[in-house]
């Protein structure tokens, strides 16, 4: 059970926090993945110049809305842009050159200092499915997400070894008021996980909220100096920056968080029908939106978001895992890494309603293609069901299993004397067998990837055994993680302050439910 | 319903043949992939120098086993070869010296023209599952396969529009005695279907009916000169070349018919434990076949074959769509080309008993990793189930749609005037939305792929269509095509010199089932 190994901590305290660390556990999580092997690049010099220019004219000629902002649009104008009513023009050069204060590669801190993890360069960071309004299991089927269900899902995210972060509003629990859930799930992440995570977007307040959360249980100026959230600002694509998205954007870069500034385009809909089109929508929105960041507080983490899905045209509705939907995430991992900025993009989308056939080939095309093109931060990375209205709890631990085969992947391949093997095939010859040489003996724990969940039984024990599919046995794997879930250990003052906060903030309005 | 388009063939003959012109239906049928993005290669030059450096040394030093086979030892000895009973050791250079007269790529030849392929070069054919002993279908479960079911899957193959090949023991009809099953497999690849596919190598008096069979089929002067047949001739690994492979090997070299030359691995079973190590023997196994191939006729069509998949160290279980099989893919490519040769791997290879997320999971890493790693020629690119035990009919169909997505991602991205869509830009500007603009209306028919299969249906609606997963709906699809199959006309002359050909063959040996 490589996911729950139990190890008791090496350092104590005073008497009572000795007592505890006896009883506490310690979850194992893999390192953020840093890639040894190549990135998948589709696009050639001359596309990318193309693009580039054209994305430019987008910029100078259409030009973006900054909608209900007076303020943006000032600074915007202070900046050099050309504003109009609400539309920003932006000279060609103005934006990259606005970039450049934005850096290539930060530190998002978690409370636990070994799960923190550095987000861009060569480097891959897995997150769970972010937004669902429903959750499914096999046993109660498709329903509304309750602040049950997040929390299930935040331990979820805990226990596994995979997943690096914690994410952000892994499902909406929709029995908790609107106003008010951005504290429970905060709570949730900081109490029941020690692994990084992201804020609230909702509402500039929230934004707030979610920085003086994170004030209490990191301390003021660690806030200050450091990144401790990576949070997402979705672009209303075309090319439209809404109040409370660039609101909330606007806290964050004030207080040195990340955003992941992130065009969401339904290819066809929102963007041109073709890939180049799209890139080049794709990459005039980041470039308006992380320039923005840095007009805010030049140095502001932020991240080239790139959410794309291809169309069904003859129904309207959103695919995955699709090839052109690969095509413009190859592709726009090139222009973040020309640009110099981290690169969020991929998950495991799928359009299937059930963890089936369907929903594992458009996962594994899109989890595939997100390590090959050069994703660094990947949000929706397990649990995604049915165009994202659905978080599925089998899914989860299904898609976090492939996460570990993305890990081993992504080591790429030794060639010292050791995996070069030549004493091996000395030993076993021809007609031989290696299960027994010493080679085989000395390496073959560490050889292969291990999954935890998929089954290779014979025929017959597999038939005895129920025949099981792999939802249910990623059923079976999920009421086992749940059963033996442990609290991560939290400093009781730190957790009584964050009490009375969100209890403060709570009694300070009325419940809102839109 | 792409695959089953119908159209009137633009050419006559006599009344009798207008008339069953007129009657014909033409299935359509993909070109093979001809690649248009790169190849995506884990190793760098110094790691295949010392790998092609190491497979010079396994061959010189440790050698070969020729198995039963005093006139194949002859020959390596005539050609240089150090031969010490059935061991053959191979100077450094040699093998590669040989190797020189293999082509690096070849035409097979179908007997409609239009489905000829090519094989090599940035080309990608796709032939269905080869092997199982059983078959399953969501309606009868898991059986033995019978020749019913072998015709059906050769039903299948023709009628998908994204197989190029129909392969060729789809699966074994184990109700036909041994002896005389390739007749009946090779007729109905010749009578039911218009596409190339393989010959007989379980013994090499199958291996010439094939040829026989084929210069009915094609003529013999048309078979001494171009390839008709492209068939499989696994070694067993480590390096052993038994002498049924190696003797249906030489009737097919000899009669310029090409040759899969595959070691079959799996890793720390019949190869080192180790990617760099397995990739070491994979190589000096294919230089010593595909030498032997040219020394049996210099030029006859060679492949490059690596059938590789890890292995569960726990239970000895073969796995598939691993990470390490992931690199020794990537690998083997690379040394394929490096050596000049075509390169056959991959496949829709998966472990799961049934066509579940498992199935899909690992189907769709092996897949895009064939795609992405220069594979030529991909057997069991469908219908692949339970560690190559079953073909599976639902899951025949369900990766068929997946071959489709293939072909859209090997394309490219576009970056003409028309592609670069800014006009499409310019219309819409900020807020609006693309679905009904001048552009989108011009491209979206050919602007995304499409599926034959997947549900992207609104929840409610799948919901009253019974709410089928992926295996369902394939079920249906499944039942579809076999009901609207219909049969390529073939020459009533060449049909009944076939099965005079059969009927001789069959009446001249008592039935055999071992």
């Amino acid at each position: 059970m490589a996911e729950a190994n139990t190890r008791r901590r090496a350092r104590g305290g005073g008497g009572a926090a000795r007592r505890a660390e006896r009883t506490a556990v310690r979850i194992e999580t893999a390192k953020y993945i840093e890639r040894n092997i190549p990135n998948f690049e589709v696009l050639n010099d001359e596309a990318l110049e193309i693009i580039e220019t054209n994305a430019e004219t987008v910029l100078e000629e259409v030009g973006v809305n900054f909608v209900d902002n007076p303020a943006a649009l000032e600074r915007w104008r202070n900046a050099g842009a050309d504003v109009d009513g609400e539309r920003v023009r932006i000279p060609r050069g103005l934006a990259r050159e606005l970039i450049k204060t934005a850096p290539s590669q930060f530190t998002q801190h978690a409370r636990n200092p070994e799960k923190s993890v550095v987000i861009g360069g060569r480097n891959l960071v897995l997150a769970p499915v972010y937004g669902p309004p429903f959750v499914r299991d096999a046993q109660g089927g498709r329903r509304y997400a309750t602040m049950d269900d997040f929390n299930k899902f935040v331990k979820l995210a805990y226990m596994s070894k995979w997943l690096h972060h914690s994410g952000g509003t892994v499902c909406e629990p929709t029995d908790i008021p609107v106003n008010k859930r951005h504290l429970d799930m905060l709570m949730a992440h900081m109490t029941l996980s020690d692994k990084p995570f992201m804020g609230s977007v909702t509402d500039p307040s929230r934004a707030q909220d979610s920085v003086e959360m994170c004030e209490i249980l990191f301390g003021k100026e660690f806030v200050q100096e450091n990144t401790v959230m990576t949070s997402l600002t979705n672009i209303n694509s075309p090319m439209t920056f809404d109040d409370v998205m660039m609101g909330s954007l606007e806290v964050y870069a004030r207080n040195n968080q990340a955003c992941i500034i992130s065009p969401f385009i339904v290819g066809g809909a929102m963007a041109p029908v073709s890939v180049a089109g799209t890139l080049t929508q794709v990459l005039a929105e980041v470039l308006a939106g992380i320039a923005y960041s840095q007009i805010i507080r030049p140095g502001a983490p932020a991240i080239f978001g790139a959410f794309v899905s291809s169309i069904d045209m003859n129904s309207g509705a959103p695919t995955f895992g699709t090839p052109e939907a690969a095509h413009i995430t190859y592709g726009a991992g090139q222009l973040a890494r020309r640009l110099g900025v981290p690169y969020r993009s991929a998950g495991s989308f799928c359009g299937s309603k059930l963890p089936d056939a369907q929903a594992a080939y458009e996962t594994a095309n899109s989890l595939n293609m997100g390590l090959l093109s050069g994703v660094n931060f990947m949000l929706h990375a397990c649990g995604w069901l049915e165009g994202g209205l659905v978080a599925d709890f089998e899914k989860f631990v299904m898609d976090a299993d492939q996460l570990g085969a993305l890990h081993a992947l992504a080591k790429g391949v030794a060639y010292d004397e050791n995996a070069q093997a030549m004493d091996a095939i000395r030993e076993v010859g021809p007609g031989g067998h290696y299960l027994g040489c010493a080679h085989t003996q000395a390496n073959f724990q560490s050889a292969f990837w291990k999954t935890d969940l998929l089954d290779y039984k014979p025929f017959e024990t597999w038939e005895e055994e129920g025949a099981r599919d792999t939802r249910m046995l990623a059923s079976v794997r999920v009421e086992h993680l749940l059963a033996n879930y442990q609290q991560p250990q939290l400093d009781p003052e730190k957790l009584a302050a964050l009490t009375a906060y969100v209890e403060e903030k709570k009694a300070s309005m009325p419940d809102a439910f839109t």
